[in-house]
């Protein structure tokens, strides 16, 4: 027989769900989309470059060609990466693009200084950290590898595990969202960045693969920005192992970004050689667009500003919710993230997949159980990722006041 | 000893030649570039969309989504390449990226109704249309395939050795250029295509790879269409053969146009699938742009009249200074190309290389020979492939003589 202080508490808890649910809202929490408000504060951009600008980097931007990207574009985003522009390329709209494609080059055709194609040790294994995010996953899953989750700590990997796990030469590379993680929110410590460059792999060929996608997208106002991966890696004695990916895509417009690739003279000099057999230069219309849109990267840094402005109440009003409905909730605790575009909620272990049936059911979709693991089990059924990004500010209060009600009412379910 | 009559011409070509380089010309005839008063035709692209213009397909093109691209470009361009537009994709500015992509996704993943990946097959080939597109023969070559070289006959592949080659299940696809092919010029004939879609294939993945890249760029006034590919495959019960494969690049900008894949259905959702693990979206603002500029396949077609009014006075340039210097030279010839980009001069055979190499040093960059075969040799040494749409007419004329002045040379050295 339950409790009768359950049984009456789960009746409210179940009380406060179906007043929600009747609402009959529909909310969007899935994806970490830019709102329109970000992307009206990059309004002028539809209109550049405008009349007859077309020339940079002492070419026609509208022809042909220049398969690394405008000087331009590159020399603004060289002090944002910390990377010298000439170590960096631009690309189309998306760096999943790079990164799937470096994969690919990888795998089909083996890195500079590596033991050949990825493709030829059956099997090749990746590291994932969990929480992490799908997409990497994906890449890494579609091409052969069999992949290993790895525990973040807050601190960035559990480097003790990495450490251990590199020493397999089956083991070709990591994924890692160094600044901001996907989902966790957290920045890698500057141990974390420093063992991971001077730690011993079995593979001559293993890659880091450092999706940096939130370089510049803090929620606070100071900005600490992660360990440079390319300084620490030459330190170390290993250039070439580090990959840096990054775009405009959450600083301009989301479908119609500027992408880019970091690494070293070798790595950049292989992936262009792979690029250019599959076209024959990015969009450098748009390049230049960004070029006199963006200005510099002081400018950069006040666009994000306000972005920041927009995200940053959206971020607040979650965490503000989530404590005045789930600060009683035992087992429940929540990122307060610094940067990128997630809260992870972590709900009573056991109850996330209920949590995210319940918010489904009243027209709230999350992201579904198990995404944030590379085998799409997570073996605790507690962890939830929110995208508070795209709705408008009302929306994101009445959304985080329906996920804490379903993530009570769950709890309460599962103690009956 | 020599014929004093050779002697004495080989003496009068040489003086020709030597008056032609004293001239320190420079001029740049290897790729097949729009030429700057082309891309002035389409100047107005360089401000749109424009104003607060970015919603099309009910989406916000700005941010991220819709893989297959916006239905407004796709429906454009569906009555000209005869394609529904909902068996169309709208990508990046790349025709030549969406065929790496196919071949990357076949190779490592398999087509339907296929036999697996083609990676699978260690003896994969591929056959290459001669003279044709290195960049074709790169791809294929880079991943793994052997190239077997097919000979056209002016109405498109020697469809006997085509029928003959495919028996064999290591034969994994073909590449054509059917209209306008680079850099014979010539338009397959509907026996070709029929052909194509009805012969026996040992693989099951078979893949027709019909690179649809002139598919408007007539020189004359009339335009005579190749037949339709996937109509024919479809009617001999091989709907699944044909991927085709076109772009904007040589109607709008070069390097920011709108690349376009067309296929089965089935064909269809297996490149979505594969390219949505790349990406979230193509870039549907330039898509967008194109859509505000180019408004109608009619408009598409006026656009192209006012290019073919720059294009076709250099071709004709071509014809009339080569007829004027070659027209007594045995064994020389020329194509007289009714559309693309291309024409492709026959030299004296044994004497291209050296055609070539004269040219060089003359200040004119042709393409290295060779170029327009599978394994970088032409066994007669004669093919030349002349691109005369970049420069500008004048330019066309005087390089047109010193290709024509450097050919003679070379038939005149080779007969000493």
């Amino acid at each position: 027989m339950t409790e009768p202080t359950n049984d009456e508490s789960c009746r409210r808890a179940r009380e406060d769900y179906e007043a929600f649910k009747a609402r009959g809202i529909e909310l969007n929490m899935v994806f970490g989309w830019p709102c329109p408000e970000q992307l009206e504060n990059v309004a002028p951009m539809l209109s550049l470059p405008g009349g007859d600008d077309y020339r940079a980097s002492g070419r026609d931007c509208r022809n042909y060609g220049g398969i690394q990207g405008l000087e331009e574009i590159r020399e603004i985003f060289s002090p944002i990466l910390g990377i010298p522009a000439d170590q960096l390329v631009a690309g189309n709209n998306s760096s999943l693009a790079l990164m799937h494609d470096v994969v690919v080059y990888a795998t089909m055709k083996g890195v500079p200084g590596g033991e050949g194609p990825w493709v030829s040790d059956e099997k090749r294994r990746f590291l994932c950290l969990v929480p992490g995010y799908y997409c990497h996953f994906d890449i890494t899953e579609t091409y052969g590898f069999e992949l290993t989750a790895v525990p973040l700590t807050g601190q960035g990997p559990d480097m003790d595990v990495v450490e251990e796990a590199v020493k397999d030469p089956a083991v070709k590379g990591i994924w890692c969202v160094p600044q901001f993680s996907n989902p966790s929110g957290e920045t890698y410590s500057d141990e974390t960045v420093a063992r991971l460059a001077e730690m011993k792999t079995g593979a001559p060929s293993f890659r880091i693969l450092w999706d940096d996608a939130y370089a510049v997208h803090n929620l606070t106002p100071e900005l600490r920005r992660v360990a440079n991966i390319l300084d620490a890696c030459v330190a170390a004695g290993h250039p070439d192992r580090p990959i840096l990916f990054s775009s405009t895509s959450k600083i301009t417009f989301a479908g119609a970004g500027v992408a880019f690739l970091g690494a070293s003279p070798e790595n950049v000099a292989w992936y262009l050689k792979h690029a250019y057999l599959r076209m024959i230069g990015p969009d450098k219309i748009n390049q230049l667009r960004h070029v006199r849109f963006l200005k510099s990267a002081e400018n950069v840094k006040a666009i994000m500003e306000q972005h920041r402005l927009c995200l940053a109440p959206k971020f607040e009003a979650v965490d503000e919710v989530f404590h005045r409905h789930l600060d009683d909730e035992p087992g429940v605790s929540w990122t307060e993230p610094k940067g990128g575009y997630f809260t992870l909620l972590t709900v009573k272990p056991g109850t996330a997949r209920r949590t995210i049936e319940l918010a489904r059911e009243a027209g709230l979709r999350l992201s579904p159980a198990g995404t944030l693991h590379p085998d799409r089990i997570d073996p605790d059924d507690k962890l939830i990722r929110i995208a508070p990004t795209y709705p408008s500010l009302e929306d994101v209060k009445l959304a985080a006041v329906g996920i804490a009600l379903c993530a009570r009412l769950a709890a309460r379910e599962s103690a009956g």
